[in-house]
């Protein structure tokens, strides 16, 4: 029997979940999961759900389309294994972390490549037989190196593109074709240490307690929609070293965490935040 | 406006979730909220939906039994304000929280008075202008005791009594009258060191962790369906009066979150667990 | 047997352990109990024992200073309990959380006065029998306001002085006298959210953790040095008033902490830094 | 210059700090960084020094003997590599971590050989060009079996065995000759669910939150002193394939840091419980 996830947001109004349920119903399908959450302060509805059975997708789109008010959101599709993209720069602990996790089965996703501005992570890509570009961006404008690493991206197609610890800034012009596609470890608890060296800014303000965050790609640098976070506790006796290598255990189980949402449909995006079911 | 809180378990089968809000719908109520979820183990779904509206509660009551699967258990009220009734022994820290959260607001439940087989926080508890009973075990055998404690708890009759650090084991004849209503927190991470003294243990196993639990009572002592629980972690340095300290805070936090949960009516329990939405 | 606790820090040099063990030694104290850091990036030395023994506390002194790099801030006395005066706004939660620790006995110091801008809280505090004073802010310049304030803290003259949650500027004037002695709360977890209404920018940015830090206050507004953080999990259910009440817990917890730290004579300030032993 | 790590316990006695770091001054030697301990209860004194200089290790081991409690434990040597084995069975996260970790250079270590019960893992240890052992157990007595993978160890004669998931008892026999050198991470806070398929136990038992611990391997079972523990919380909706799967996260990183704790020398082994500098 076939599993399919179904996902709405739209503004809120009395019956909303008694007709989609009514809808579902009808169609034959039975709700395996479904959750519901209501933004009071936009009025907005959100909801998922995954149904299973025979069904006319075609025609249980039609109906959910027909019922549901103007302005919602409907994705509604088979459950079925996404593909990734990964970039990054050097540092492997992120990359590493989601190989191993492929390589295992663990990682519900196909690798398609992996996109780098440096050739450092070719040897670890390669033990897992997936294929890697090495994009220099030596001697080249921001424009012409993202164009070729959009190119790139625009070949492969994939449902989600995963920033493992890439270092460059990505232009909005970059990241807009590819709107809430793009994933990003940002190695600090943001928005405390936006911008470079969070960890030498953490080092320097004394903190206690250093973080991760990971966060959908926008325009605006380190100001995406916030996922995932998580801390590690840290002490005097941390130099910027130290808390820079507490912080890959956070960065890579955030970033993982993330992925893995991304991975099952669970994530809406509204008004620069996430509902997570 | 008013509204409800609806709580329903029961069998599971398909379209209860278009069905129940189908009934809701009908009686013109506003579903505010709702969760669901289905223990694929047991085949048992379990639903909670805060309602708002005017409504017939008895024709309400009467439409969703009639409609739900025989085993179904069906709680539907008007969100309250709770009575509670707290035990103690002679630790202040989980009673002084609690106090000063009813004194501050904060905690949304009336408190009817303070049991203790001890008189050491009388004193505490009066500040609070809240009727302290100093039900001495001195003398007497377990049940006589438990006795003149069930006597008092019966004349007034708690929606929810807290055993606040109550250092004093409950018979089963004792608990069962007051099953699903009884909360105690217990200062280990269950099921590790359960029994007496589980600092002094935690200490001799030389963890480096320790947590607390706070959990409905059973019959069997300390294995009774667990609401929350939470660690702290401890180093060598930690005697075993260092990690007491230490668990205070993690205790009067635990407790605290099961009571806010029992308050707003968001446990179930059922084979020995809880479902919290 | 006495106790005392010494605490050192000067510019780095070999030997320094070796010299302060010998001159302990040769005063025929035992050391319980000593922790030393070596901050490399400043070249700096911190040190802090807790000896034991009959002793001349001047000669001491004397051969320590003797011994000591010429920059050494030396501090040396009888472990004592520690006097506190507690400041205060509107909110009950970590005033609470003190008072109720301090009833125990669980907080080793002395509560000489509850000063507060508002009367909301005089209740709360008569109930453990402390002096509250009221010093209105209405009508009045702040440092007029301010200068009421500090002359009942000159009054007092206490080691410590804790806000627990006191919601006004303090002016570099006002702080001045005081430094290194007033240890405040700050609702979220900093350098993020500085500013007024930490939740609500918390909410607004729709992050998943939030957070507390105390911290020594000094002339920058929430840019003194962290004394401890701490953080809780928040997910998009969360409104800022969830967020404000889950922070509530850990802003106790913090303060509780800080304050335990600052009694027992564990913290140096260096560098707009904590050393924590 | 090199640097040395001296590591010292004995019965506890006035002036050992002071005697130590004479001794260590006199030898010319530069104390980097020390810490020392006293367990109360066994009054046993702990302490560990990272010290640099050009030094006579047989005087200053000699020196240190002469001037120490009969019944001290001395290690001195210079800081340097250590050689891993690991063992496994057909988990791959936390020998994939390792795997990374040591490509990375993260890991401060040799591995010299991976050996496992079975051939899962021989394709992901070959990308990292480590050596990969199986030896069966099938049709083997468990005597015969241990003595094969025996033979292996002393062959390779490693600093430390790491058990990175190997789902086989060790009999005290085998574990004798290794004794503290065996780390292994168990898949629960212990004490709590000892035994086989903790997680199902967890997941029966309705737990609020799981963990993981690394520890030393002894006689007893699960009974060894513990390194590292950690924790993540859990809802009703995780069965227990869930849980394992939040659990593996936990696994691998509080194994990591255990291992590196015991690769810097940080770890002390007394009556069943570690002390960690």
């Amino acid at each position: 029997m076939s599993h399919y996830i179904l996902k709405v947001d739209c503004s809120d109004k009395a019956g909303l979940i008694y007709h989609l349920s009514e809808v579902i119903y009808q169609h034959g399908m039975n709700i395996e999961k479904n959750s519901e959450f209501v933004d009071k302060e936009y009025d907005r509805f959100f909801f998922r759900a995954v149904i299973s059975g025979d069904v006319d997708l075609e025609k249980l789109r039609f109906d959910l389309t027909s019922m549901l008010p103007e302005d919602a959101n409907i994705a509604l599709g088979a459950r079925r294994k996404k593909n990734l993209v990964l970039m990054a720069t050097k540092e492997s602990h992120c990359l590493g972390d989601i190989l191993i996790r492929y390589h295992s089965g663990e990682l519900d996703a196909n690798i398609l490549a992996v996109i780098s501005n440096h050739d450092s992570l070719r040897d670890l890509t390669s033990k897992f037989d997936i294929p890697y570009f090495y994009v220099s961006a030596e001697n080249l404008e921001r424009e012409d190196h993202e164009d070729k690493v959009k190119a790139l991206l625009h070949e492969f197609n994939p449902d989600i593109i995963v920033l493992a610890k890439y270092m460059r800034i990505l232009t909005p012009s970059f990241v807009k074709p590819f709107a809430g596609k793009i994933i990003n470890i940002h190695h600090s608890f943001l928005p405390a240490f936006i911008g470079a060296n969070p960890y030498k800014q953490a080092f320097q303000r004394g903190v206690k307690i250093i973080g991760a965050t990971a966060h959908y790609v926008n325009d605006d640098l380190d100001e995406g929609p916030i996922i995932a976070q998580d801390v590690v506790g840290v002490t005097h006796e941390y130099g910027w070293r130290d808390m820079q290598k507490a912080g890959r255990n956070v960065e890579k189980i955030v970033l993982s965490k993330a992925i893995d949402l991304a991975l099952d449909d669970r994530l809406f995006v509204y008004k620069n935040k996430t509902v997570i079911f």
